[in-house]
């Protein structure tokens, strides 16, 4: 397969152009991230995926919008996903994380990887007090 | 090798019961959980991480306690770790992580892990603005 | 150490180029991947690798070919392997997947990830009725 | 935390019991797996999840629906989600999917896991044609 | 799908009694572990499977065998893999694994799933002089 | 965020300085790997993953210092981490792996990938003399 390849906005059908016409309304940037140009690809996919992370991300839920931003970062330095990293850094930033955090941040996803295994190595029960 | 078995505080070097000693003062409860028992069989490596997850989940850092928590339990979900969920789960729970938080923590963790494949799978590049 | 390299046909062993001659009869091609060229810096490996690969992807099995190779591909961009995503995709489209199939592979790759990490998350027992 | 606990219908608010309903009538039976009894404690986790998988798993894409259970039932694997086997497995039967694919399928996903990793050890470049 | 079941010698087909027969013979004991009698389903896979394992982890190669299984079994662990840490832990004391060496395997195995994951999060570059 | 970058030795805090002339003391080489210089942005991650490291790689522990490093080798090739398959294929290169021995540890990474996969879709139970 040629490797599939970015759907710019003029380029886009009117079912794609919608999506990212919410897109830049509800991120206020006319900029549009690669991954959804790559999704645009497959239209139920675009917009599937971007109604659930607009729910998702929502800025009023209980959790407050930074720490959403940095669960999503955490796991995708956990997965490694290159691009993830640095959308989500970035996202992050921009609602308040300081380069302090990012640091105490990454310790936490080094140290939960490190002690998943341990647990598992160990073979470790669950107290019977969190069953 | 027979599975490790949990070192109980009255069965432990004078290495290990100072470990758990720190322990049971630092988190003000007698219980010291399973994960700690059974680092006991190496007590280089009992010490190591006790001391380590104690600076990375110090109350007085840039995060607050709560999101640290939730930050630990996110990546454990994302690993499948039922020992490492069900202890950061209630560590979350008793610095005041709603049901509602919880669920919305895993929305995300869902939701990233499938993000992070489609961005694999679409071999999407990394916008220039955020290189 | 250096980097492994590629060993080309000319250079190659006469344990190694009766793989490669295989390879291109079987694949009716005289390209050779890469992968191959790079695990024969190890014969054995080149040699079983490519035995299990050919037999598992076999054409006169209970699964047809184009199937076979979107589970292939599926994997891949679960465990996000570029060259494995690159490579396992053309094979895909050699054989019959059409983007609109591939928009739909990836929607279910992204999905069992995020469900396959809400089950964890939330300890789902397995029902009755399929244990 | 306690851990989550199964929503039976008749325990369930009246948007939980609206997707409870949909699910029987498309799946036609009253049976309804625990994961969605246990997703049932986040109301908008539950409908977004239900209304996704529904979506990405509907009988009239451009891929079948027991290839698409196959692919849901590899990843599951991949993962050793022992809960999405389990009933993925049941499903994928039920579609058609014989011992003899079981196998297939089993055979292409330790064999793609081994090779995604053989190619990141030995570093292997993207060959050009596929680029 | 009714979860598969083991295979017992006697009830197993000649093609597999050849497997079962061969494995007694090298591993100079009778029992034969699960894993053998689960594949043994489909019995291509059980014999693919088991001439790999056999030749991969043979006594005559440039890496000892103890080094061999205690790197089987860090994969094991890494992965989470229950039954796999179990029979590996069992194989690799057999051959001379001591309980400290044990605990710094575990060590090395949590280190390295935590530094893998500083190095993605980072963005860490390869020095020139490894590349 | 925009991307981390490298703290070099003479733009250092005393603090990082430190670290770095500890390891240069220790590795005997004035060449610092980028991750350091990486983690240096966060001088109290810097410290405590350089004093873990450097207590868990030590030579004088029970597993001698090559097995130590190709432990390490064969986990980043599992999670395909490229930066550490770089530096740490460099390490234990220097302590004496040949080209044989990495394509044995490289078979058994790919195998136990492999195999753990297999027993997680076969549901293969522990062997009653494992437990």
């Amino acid at each position: 397969m040629t490797a599939p390849s970015a759907i710019e906005y003029d380029a886009a059908s009117p079912e794609v152009k919608k999506v990212y016409d919410d897109m830049r309304a509800i991120r206020k940037t006319d900029h549009i991230n690669n991954i959804w140009k790559f999704l645009a690809n497959d239209p139920k996919l675009l917009r599937r995926t971007w109604e659930s992370v607009k729910e998702v991300m929502a800025p009023d839920g209980a959790i407050d919008p930074l720490t959403k931003e940095m669960l999503y970062l955490a796991i995708s330095v956990s997965n490694s996903c290159g691009y993830c990293i640095a959308t989500h850094s970035a996202a992050a930033e921009s609602k308040g994380m300081t380069p302090d955090m990012f640091g105490e941040l990454m310790a936490i996803v080094g140290m939960a990887n490190e002690t998943n295994r341990l647990v598992s190595g160990y073979r470790v029960p669950i107290d019977a007090i969190y069953d």
